[in-house]
């Protein structure tokens, strides 16, 4: 029986301990091979590289396992393992994290953990992305590992079904008896009210960073935010198609639009009468 | 009557001639207020600056009209116009682009010019990317500007009903009157297949530099593809909810693992028999 091949992923680089936690969890399942950046790279959303060189070193960071560091994104790891590493060869599975901190809600978007794990799956595999809620360097992950654990086996064995390959997975910072087990749900309406510090550096010019709150109004107890919350690790089932389908048929007017007149003189804007 | 305000952002810069453009279209409309990247920000993605500060420079590349340029990502720039620039006020409408060249299907996910437009639509503006379908820095507008205007005046007067705030617009590089109307569609089901080129620097040492082929397996009639390639302007409404809702249902198994069973101990993965 030959071991299923996992591709290891995150968005924290190499020396995150989230990432260490994930690959001991791996090693005892599969072949782990580990494609990182080489700069921590939160935030960094489904960024990818376009108009510069990339970097990919090998290095033996984790005894014998596989493992490369890139220069790139998390998006462009998952992209040069598959065509440079792997050279086209399919892992069985990608796992990416485990996230220092929470990826719930919105913040699959901005999430370089999610955006790997997403980009793995836009590239046909299944993939999972881990986090934890806990934002500290040194977060312990020892109570994750089982849950890890079986989320990955049960992939494997079973697969994610033709609606779904990628798997949204937050784990309460909890002892692992406090953990209540897995709860399938949907992504929380809930996101983040910003806020801008705003300094003078030393210099005397002004410069702004970001901060913010994380805002939920969504009180279902069917979302990922709520899961948590309660004890549960959420998986939040992900598919790519971002067409808003309730809202096509109420658009069908757009297609009317000046239907058969010409369109060289630009629209006369005072038959609207609001805005 | 007030005139609505319009911010106008993009992910290609102040200097490219896409967004000249798209201050045309809008000055004609109502008031512009710009806000976007100091430099390239192509394939950015949804990527925000967390571990640095951002610059904000106001210019006077337009004339009279505000503008601003910002050291950050796309979605940067649409979280410093909502919380400095505009202080909290909300603007009637946002637009992003117009971008040299297409972002439909997935592109979505990794373009600058969408996931600004998709930021604005989070922060709850009504917002719109556009896109032609040209990538030359010098490509050609003026067709597009009528059909760009007759959509933001029908966005104004209309709303986008309450199933989306978020339209990604696509026009065919054509001539004005070849160009066939809207059409209100989905993502297409389409990706990239990428390549790496392969090569060394001055020093000797190997870099990679993405490339890749567009590959397209929908055949739909319905998709933004199909709508480009028949000459029609494709318009997909969008929303940021990720969630497979279909694939839940079949994942419950998962809430059932282990349930009852202490987790000290890991899973017998001997009870796995394939994978």
């Amino acid at each position: 029986m030959t071991k299923p091949l996992i591709l290891i992923t995150n968005d924290d680089g190499l020396f995150a301990p989230g990432i260490k936690a994930l690959i001991e969890v791996v090693k005892e399942i599969g072949t782990p091979i580990i494609v990182a950046p080489d700069s921590p790279q939160s935030g960094m959303g489904h960024a990818i590289s376009i108009h510069e060189p990339l970097r990919l070193n090998k290095v033996d960071t984790f005894g014998d396992i596989e493992a490369y560091e890139c220069s790139g994104t998390p998006v462009d790891c998952v992209k040069l393992a598959r065509n440079v590493v792997l050279k086209g060869r399919m892992p069985d599975l990608c796992v990416s994290g485990i996230n220092h901190g929470s990826n719930v809600a919105i913040n699959i978007l901005y999430s370089g953990t999610m955006s790997a794990a997403m980009e793995a799956s836009l590239e046909g595999m299944n993939s999972i992305g881990f986090s934890l809620l806990d934002f500290s360097f040194d977060a312990d992950f020892e109570a994750s590992k089982p849950f890890v654990k079986e989320i990955i086996e049960y992939t494997l064995k079973n697969g994610l079904g033709e609606n779904t390959k990628l798997l949204n997975v937050n784990i309460p910072k909890l002892p692992q008896e406090e953990i209540k087990g897995f709860k399938v749900c949907r992504q929380a309406k809930a996101g983040w009210k910003e806020d801008f510090l705003e300094n003078k550096d030393p210099l005397g010019k002004p410069y702004y960073w970001m901060s913010g709150e994380f805002v939920n109004n969504d009180i279902g107890e069917d979302s990922d935010v709520w899961a948590l919350e309660n004890g549960y690790i959420s998986v939040v089932p992900c598919q790519h198609d971002l067409t808003a389908y309730k809202a096509i048929k109420g658009m069908k007017a757009l297609e009317k639009l000046n239907k058969g007149n010409s369109r060289q003189n630009s629209v006369d804007s005072g038959t609207f009468e609001s805005y």
